[in-house]
Protein backbone atom coordinates (compact mmCIF):
# COMPACT_ATOMS: atom_id res chain seq x y z
CA UNK A 1 0.00 0.00 0.00
CA UNK A 2 3.13 2.23 1.05
CA UNK A 3 5.45 3.47 -1.52
CA UNK A 4 8.89 1.36 -0.63
CA UNK A 5 10.67 4.60 0.88
CA UNK A 6 7.97 4.54 3.20
CA UNK A 7 7.80 1.21 4.10
CA UNK A 8 11.13 1.40 4.92
CA UNK A 9 10.72 4.32 7.24
CA UNK A 10 8.25 2.57 8.75
CA UNK A 11 10.01 -0.83 9.20
CA UNK A 12 13.13 1.25 10.84
CA UNK A 13 10.36 2.56 13.36
CA UNK A 14 9.04 -0.62 14.42
CA UNK A 15 12.75 -1.48 15.61
CA UNK A 16 12.69 0.62 18.70
CA UNK A 17 11.53 -1.53 21.74
CA UNK A 18 7.69 -0.40 22.50
CA UNK A 19 6.52 1.17 18.94
CA UNK A 20 4.27 -1.05 17.17
CA UNK A 21 2.80 -0.96 13.22
CA UNK A 22 0.01 1.62 13.93
CA UNK A 23 2.68 4.20 15.44
CA UNK A 24 5.35 3.24 13.50
CA UNK A 25 3.02 4.13 10.84
CA UNK A 26 1.73 7.13 12.36
CA UNK A 27 5.08 8.13 12.93
CA UNK A 28 6.88 7.81 9.27
CA UNK A 29 3.76 9.66 8.04
CA UNK A 30 4.07 12.81 10.56
CA UNK A 31 7.65 12.49 9.36
CA UNK A 32 6.74 13.92 6.39
CA UNK A 33 5.79 17.12 8.04
CA UNK A 34 9.15 18.13 9.31
CA UNK A 35 11.27 20.23 7.03
CA UNK A 36 14.69 18.54 5.49
CA UNK A 37 16.47 20.11 7.74
CA UNK A 38 14.81 18.63 10.57
CA UNK A 39 15.00 15.35 9.11
CA UNK A 40 18.81 15.53 8.92
CA UNK A 41 19.64 16.55 12.37
CA UNK A 42 17.57 13.91 13.59
CA UNK A 43 19.64 11.35 11.99
CA UNK A 44 22.73 13.05 12.87
CA UNK A 45 21.34 13.06 16.54
CA UNK A 46 20.74 9.73 16.70
CA UNK A 47 24.15 8.53 15.48
CA UNK A 48 25.94 10.67 17.35
CA UNK A 49 23.72 9.63 20.43
CA UNK A 50 24.45 5.91 20.32
CA UNK A 51 27.92 6.71 19.47
CA UNK A 52 29.55 9.17 21.91
CA UNK A 53 27.66 7.81 24.76
CA UNK A 54 29.74 5.02 26.77
CA UNK A 55 29.82 3.95 30.40
CA UNK A 56 31.20 5.75 33.43
CA UNK A 57 34.02 4.88 34.46
CA UNK A 58 33.38 4.95 37.90
CA UNK A 59 29.89 3.68 37.91
CA UNK A 60 28.63 2.26 35.10
CA UNK A 61 26.46 4.79 34.20
CA UNK A 62 25.41 5.91 30.62
CA UNK A 63 27.83 9.17 29.93
CA UNK A 64 29.53 10.89 27.16
CA UNK A 65 32.50 11.81 29.59
CA UNK A 66 35.17 9.62 31.22
CA UNK A 67 33.46 9.80 34.33
CA UNK A 68 29.79 10.57 34.64
CA UNK A 69 28.42 14.69 35.63
CA UNK A 70 26.68 12.21 39.25
CA UNK A 71 29.94 10.59 39.59
CA UNK A 72 31.70 13.50 39.26
CA UNK A 73 29.64 15.89 41.55
CA UNK A 74 30.84 16.93 44.35
CA UNK A 75 27.64 17.87 46.56
CA UNK A 76 26.49 14.55 46.39
CA UNK A 77 27.41 11.90 49.49
CA UNK A 78 30.06 9.51 48.08
CA UNK A 79 29.35 6.92 50.98
CA UNK A 80 25.86 5.94 49.73
CA UNK A 81 25.97 3.95 46.96
CA UNK A 82 22.31 2.75 45.16
CA UNK A 83 22.99 -0.48 42.60
CA UNK A 84 20.58 -0.44 40.13
CA UNK A 85 20.53 -2.98 37.18
CA UNK A 86 20.90 -0.54 34.16
CA UNK A 87 21.00 3.22 33.40
CA UNK A 88 17.34 3.30 33.09
CA UNK A 89 17.03 3.23 36.94
CA UNK A 90 19.05 5.49 37.36
CA UNK A 91 17.07 8.45 35.41
CA UNK A 92 14.20 6.43 37.37
CA UNK A 93 15.58 7.70 40.77
CA UNK A 94 17.13 11.32 39.37
CA UNK A 95 13.96 12.49 38.22
CA UNK A 96 12.46 11.76 41.70
CA UNK A 97 15.19 14.29 42.95
CA UNK A 98 15.24 13.17 46.18
CA UNK A 99 18.47 10.85 46.69
CA UNK A 100 21.38 12.34 47.58
CA UNK A 101 24.36 9.40 47.06
CA UNK A 102 25.56 7.87 43.98
CA UNK A 103 24.81 4.89 42.17
CA UNK A 104 26.73 1.87 41.16
CA UNK A 105 25.34 0.42 38.24
CA UNK A 106 25.35 -3.15 37.14
CA UNK A 107 24.20 -3.47 33.54
CA UNK A 108 23.02 -7.10 34.11
CA UNK A 109 21.86 -9.12 36.67
CA UNK A 110 23.62 -12.73 37.45
CA UNK A 111 21.60 -15.26 35.82
CA UNK A 112 23.62 -18.76 35.56
CA UNK A 113 20.75 -20.40 33.42
CA UNK A 114 21.33 -17.33 30.96
CA UNK A 115 25.30 -17.58 31.15
CA UNK A 116 25.64 -14.26 33.02
CA UNK A 117 27.73 -14.60 36.08
CA UNK A 118 28.85 -12.22 39.02
CA UNK A 119 32.03 -11.65 36.64
CA UNK A 120 30.21 -10.55 33.69
CA UNK A 121 28.61 -7.92 35.16
CA UNK A 122 29.93 -4.98 37.17
CA UNK A 123 30.80 -5.22 39.82
CA UNK A 124 34.30 -5.97 41.47
CA UNK A 125 34.43 -2.21 41.67
CA UNK A 126 31.90 -1.86 44.35
CA UNK A 127 33.49 -2.65 47.18
CA UNK A 128 36.27 -0.17 46.58
CA UNK A 129 34.51 2.45 46.08
CA UNK A 130 32.81 2.05 49.56
CA UNK A 131 35.18 0.39 51.73
CA UNK A 132 37.51 3.12 53.10
CA UNK A 133 34.24 5.47 53.85
CA UNK A 134 32.50 6.27 57.05
CA UNK A 135 28.77 5.46 57.65
CA UNK A 136 28.95 3.86 54.32
CA UNK A 137 26.23 2.44 53.25
CA UNK A 138 25.04 0.38 50.10
CA UNK A 139 21.03 0.22 48.81
CA UNK A 140 20.02 -2.31 46.47
CA UNK A 141 17.25 -1.20 44.07
CA UNK A 142 17.45 -4.34 41.80
CA UNK A 143 13.99 -5.54 40.59
CA UNK A 144 11.97 -8.29 42.60
CA UNK A 145 12.38 -11.28 39.72
CA UNK A 146 14.79 -14.06 40.61
CA UNK A 147 17.58 -12.66 38.82
CA UNK A 148 17.28 -9.90 40.77
CA UNK A 149 17.31 -12.10 44.35
CA UNK A 150 20.00 -13.74 43.47
CA UNK A 151 21.95 -10.42 42.51
CA UNK A 152 20.96 -8.88 46.03
CA UNK A 153 21.95 -12.03 48.10
CA UNK A 154 25.41 -11.94 46.14
CA UNK A 155 25.84 -8.64 46.94
CA UNK A 156 24.95 -9.07 50.50
CA UNK A 157 27.76 -11.27 50.62
CA UNK A 158 30.25 -9.45 49.19
CA UNK A 159 29.86 -7.02 52.06
CA UNK A 160 29.50 -9.29 55.17
CA UNK A 161 31.89 -8.43 57.53
CA UNK A 162 32.74 -5.41 56.62
CA UNK A 163 31.10 -2.83 58.25
CA UNK A 164 28.99 -1.10 55.30
CA UNK A 165 25.28 -0.93 55.63
CA UNK A 166 23.55 -3.27 53.15
CA UNK A 167 19.98 -2.07 52.82
CA UNK A 168 17.17 -3.04 49.84
CA UNK A 169 14.31 -0.59 48.41
CA UNK A 170 11.01 -1.72 50.52
CA UNK A 171 8.05 -3.44 49.17
CA UNK A 172 4.59 -2.55 49.22
CA UNK A 173 1.66 -1.13 48.21
CA UNK A 174 2.51 1.34 45.13
CA UNK A 175 1.12 5.13 46.35
CA UNK A 176 -1.68 5.89 45.08
CA UNK A 177 -3.25 2.40 44.20
CA UNK A 178 -6.54 0.95 45.59
CA UNK A 179 -5.85 -2.17 47.89
CA UNK A 180 -8.73 -3.66 45.96
CA UNK A 181 -6.91 -3.99 43.10
CA UNK A 182 -3.75 -5.23 43.90
CA UNK A 183 -2.23 -8.45 43.19
CA UNK A 184 -2.06 -11.01 46.22
CA UNK A 185 2.06 -11.23 46.05
CA UNK A 186 2.35 -7.03 46.20
CA UNK A 187 -0.33 -7.22 49.25
CA UNK A 188 1.53 -10.29 51.24
CA UNK A 189 4.73 -8.63 50.77
CA UNK A 190 3.17 -5.16 52.70
CA UNK A 191 1.72 -7.63 55.00
CA UNK A 192 5.10 -9.09 55.65
CA UNK A 193 6.71 -5.79 55.67
CA UNK A 194 4.33 -4.05 57.73
CA UNK A 195 6.39 -1.26 59.82
CA UNK A 196 5.23 0.11 63.49
CA UNK A 197 3.25 3.66 63.54
CA UNK A 198 5.51 5.44 65.54
CA UNK B 1 19.94 14.92 33.63
CA UNK B 2 20.44 13.51 30.80
CA UNK B 3 23.77 13.95 28.94
CA UNK B 4 24.01 16.23 26.06
CA UNK B 5 23.91 13.74 22.97
CA UNK B 6 20.62 11.80 24.41
CA UNK B 7 19.17 15.59 25.12
CA UNK B 8 19.89 16.03 21.33
CA UNK B 9 18.02 12.92 20.56
CA UNK B 10 15.28 13.68 22.66
CA UNK B 11 14.57 16.71 21.33
CA UNK B 12 14.83 15.21 17.89
CA UNK B 13 11.88 12.92 18.62
CA UNK B 14 9.93 15.52 20.18
CA UNK B 15 9.61 17.41 16.95
CA UNK B 16 7.59 14.32 15.11
CA UNK B 17 3.55 15.57 15.45
CA UNK B 18 2.20 13.62 17.99
CA UNK B 19 5.42 12.53 20.44
CA UNK B 20 5.33 14.01 23.76
CA UNK B 21 7.87 14.72 25.62
CA UNK B 22 7.85 11.48 27.89
CA UNK B 23 7.74 9.15 24.97
CA UNK B 24 10.68 11.30 23.17
CA UNK B 25 12.62 10.32 25.97
CA UNK B 26 11.66 6.75 26.22
CA UNK B 27 12.44 6.39 22.27
CA UNK B 28 15.38 7.62 22.81
CA UNK B 29 16.41 5.63 25.57
CA UNK B 30 15.52 2.32 23.43
CA UNK B 31 17.36 3.37 20.70
CA UNK B 32 20.73 2.88 22.37
CA UNK B 33 19.17 -0.94 22.47
CA UNK B 34 19.52 -1.19 18.58
CA UNK B 35 22.36 -2.54 17.01
CA UNK B 36 24.92 0.24 15.34
CA UNK B 37 23.98 -1.04 11.76
CA UNK B 38 20.00 -0.62 12.26
CA UNK B 39 20.44 3.33 13.98
CA UNK B 40 22.01 4.09 10.80
CA UNK B 41 19.83 2.11 8.23
CA UNK B 42 17.34 4.19 10.83
CA UNK B 43 19.16 7.75 9.78
CA UNK B 44 19.04 6.98 5.71
CA UNK B 45 15.59 5.66 5.85
CA UNK B 46 14.03 8.99 6.90
CA UNK B 47 16.10 11.09 4.75
CA UNK B 48 15.53 9.35 1.99
CA UNK B 49 11.41 9.22 2.48
CA UNK B 50 11.42 12.60 2.82
CA UNK B 51 13.81 13.08 -0.30
CA UNK B 52 12.10 10.48 -2.50
CA UNK B 53 8.50 11.12 -2.29
CA UNK B 54 7.11 13.47 -4.53
CA UNK B 55 3.66 13.97 -5.88
CA UNK B 56 1.96 11.70 -8.46
CA UNK B 57 1.62 13.51 -11.54
CA UNK B 58 -2.17 12.54 -11.95
CA UNK B 59 -3.63 12.64 -8.59
CA UNK B 60 -1.59 14.44 -6.10
CA UNK B 61 -1.09 11.48 -4.33
CA UNK B 62 2.25 10.40 -2.23
CA UNK B 63 4.42 8.14 -4.24
CA UNK B 64 7.95 7.30 -5.19
CA UNK B 65 7.64 7.10 -8.69
CA UNK B 66 6.23 9.55 -11.87
CA UNK B 67 2.65 8.15 -11.32
CA UNK B 68 1.42 6.48 -7.92
CA UNK B 69 0.79 2.70 -7.92
CA UNK B 70 -3.08 3.20 -7.88
CA UNK B 71 -2.85 5.55 -11.17
CA UNK B 72 -1.50 3.12 -12.78
CA UNK B 73 -3.66 0.04 -11.96
CA UNK B 74 -5.69 -1.24 -14.77
CA UNK B 75 -7.74 -3.40 -13.20
CA UNK B 76 -9.06 0.23 -10.53
CA UNK B 77 -12.15 1.57 -12.20
CA UNK B 78 -11.37 5.26 -13.88
CA UNK B 79 -14.73 6.72 -13.95
CA UNK B 80 -14.93 6.67 -10.30
CA UNK B 81 -12.88 9.48 -8.09
CA UNK B 82 -12.70 9.66 -4.69
CA UNK B 83 -11.86 13.34 -3.52
CA UNK B 84 -9.85 13.59 -0.75
CA UNK B 85 -7.71 16.44 1.27
CA UNK B 86 -4.49 14.91 1.76
CA UNK B 87 -2.40 11.42 1.39
CA UNK B 88 -3.16 10.26 5.04
CA UNK B 89 -7.23 9.75 3.62
CA UNK B 90 -6.28 7.78 0.89
CA UNK B 91 -4.15 5.33 3.23
CA UNK B 92 -7.64 5.34 5.56
CA UNK B 93 -9.16 4.59 2.60
CA UNK B 94 -6.77 1.80 0.94
CA UNK B 95 -6.73 0.28 4.34
CA UNK B 96 -10.51 -0.75 4.12
CA UNK B 97 -10.03 -2.46 1.35
CA UNK B 98 -13.68 -1.55 -0.36
CA UNK B 99 -13.03 0.79 -2.41
CA UNK B 100 -11.92 0.16 -6.41
CA UNK B 101 -12.20 3.79 -7.96
CA UNK B 102 -9.36 6.28 -8.30
CA UNK B 103 -8.65 9.30 -6.00
CA UNK B 104 -7.41 12.76 -6.24
CA UNK B 105 -5.61 14.46 -3.72
CA UNK B 106 -6.54 18.42 -2.84
CA UNK B 107 -2.96 18.83 -1.27
CA UNK B 108 -5.08 21.49 1.19
CA UNK B 109 -8.34 22.98 1.04
CA UNK B 110 -9.81 26.05 0.30
CA UNK B 111 -9.72 28.29 2.70
CA UNK B 112 -10.00 32.56 2.01
CA UNK B 113 -9.09 33.67 5.29
CA UNK B 114 -6.05 32.19 5.44
CA UNK B 115 -5.68 33.10 1.50
CA UNK B 116 -5.89 29.52 0.32
CA UNK B 117 -7.53 29.81 -2.99
CA UNK B 118 -8.86 26.90 -5.55
CA UNK B 119 -5.79 28.10 -7.65
CA UNK B 120 -4.01 27.01 -4.58
CA UNK B 121 -4.70 23.44 -4.72
CA UNK B 122 -4.35 20.84 -6.96
CA UNK B 123 -7.78 21.21 -8.54
CA UNK B 124 -7.11 22.26 -12.09
CA UNK B 125 -6.88 18.60 -13.75
CA UNK B 126 -10.20 16.82 -11.24
CA UNK B 127 -12.61 17.94 -14.37
CA UNK B 128 -10.26 16.81 -16.98
CA UNK B 129 -9.73 13.22 -15.82
CA UNK B 130 -13.01 12.49 -15.51
CA UNK B 131 -15.14 13.99 -18.42
CA UNK B 132 -15.10 11.76 -21.08
CA UNK B 133 -15.95 9.02 -18.93
CA UNK B 134 -18.77 7.13 -19.43
CA UNK B 135 -21.05 6.52 -16.10
CA UNK B 136 -18.57 8.96 -14.30
CA UNK B 137 -18.76 9.73 -10.61
CA UNK B 138 -17.16 12.21 -8.00
CA UNK B 139 -17.05 11.27 -4.63
CA UNK B 140 -16.28 14.27 -2.27
CA UNK B 141 -14.42 12.70 0.89
CA UNK B 142 -13.64 15.89 2.71
CA UNK B 143 -13.86 16.79 6.59
CA UNK B 144 -16.85 18.39 7.58
CA UNK B 145 -15.41 21.89 8.83
CA UNK B 146 -15.91 25.19 6.96
CA UNK B 147 -12.78 24.86 4.81
CA UNK B 148 -14.31 21.64 3.99
CA UNK B 149 -17.74 22.46 3.75
CA UNK B 150 -16.62 25.63 0.95
CA UNK B 151 -14.24 23.13 -0.98
CA UNK B 152 -17.43 20.58 -1.57
CA UNK B 153 -19.63 23.21 -2.69
CA UNK B 154 -16.77 24.84 -4.90
CA UNK B 155 -16.32 21.47 -6.38
CA UNK B 156 -20.10 20.42 -7.20
CA UNK B 157 -20.23 24.04 -9.07
CA UNK B 158 -17.31 22.88 -11.59
CA UNK B 159 -19.35 19.26 -12.06
CA UNK B 160 -22.55 21.36 -12.62
CA UNK B 161 -24.19 20.48 -16.07
CA UNK B 162 -21.21 18.10 -16.61
CA UNK B 163 -23.00 14.49 -16.65
CA UNK B 164 -20.96 13.48 -13.96
CA UNK B 165 -22.35 12.24 -10.78
CA UNK B 166 -21.42 14.00 -7.78
CA UNK B 167 -21.96 12.23 -3.95
CA UNK B 168 -20.27 12.65 -0.93
CA UNK B 169 -19.91 10.55 1.88
CA UNK B 170 -22.78 10.13 4.28
CA UNK B 171 -22.64 11.42 8.00
CA UNK B 172 -23.81 10.00 10.76
CA UNK B 173 -23.80 7.60 13.45
CA UNK B 174 -20.07 5.79 13.68
CA UNK B 175 -19.99 2.26 13.50
CA UNK B 176 -19.89 0.29 17.65
CA UNK B 177 -20.50 4.08 19.20
CA UNK B 178 -23.16 4.12 21.97
CA UNK B 179 -25.84 6.64 20.66
CA UNK B 180 -25.73 7.79 24.70
CA UNK B 181 -22.67 9.11 23.97
CA UNK B 182 -22.53 10.66 20.55
CA UNK B 183 -22.37 14.69 19.97
CA UNK B 184 -26.12 16.55 19.42
CA UNK B 185 -24.46 17.67 15.85
CA UNK B 186 -23.54 14.08 14.71
CA UNK B 187 -26.84 13.05 15.62
CA UNK B 188 -28.91 15.88 14.17
CA UNK B 189 -26.47 15.12 10.97
CA UNK B 190 -28.03 11.46 11.22
CA UNK B 191 -31.61 12.13 12.00
CA UNK B 192 -31.68 14.50 8.85
CA UNK B 193 -30.26 12.32 6.35
CA UNK B 194 -32.04 9.18 7.66
CA UNK B 195 -32.68 6.61 5.25
CA UNK B 196 -35.45 4.57 4.71
CA UNK B 197 -34.99 0.73 5.50
CA UNK B 198 -36.14 -0.63 2.20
Amino acid sequence: MYPEVLNNSIASFEKIPGVGKKSAERYALSMLDLTDEDIDTFAKNIKECKKKLTRCSVCGHLTDKEVCSICSDGDRKDNLICVVEDYKSVFMFEKSESYEGKYHVLNGLISPMDGIFPEDINLSTLLDRLKDKENAEVILALKPSIEGETTTLYIKKIFENKKIKVSRLSYGIPMGVDIDYLDSITLDRALLDRKEIS
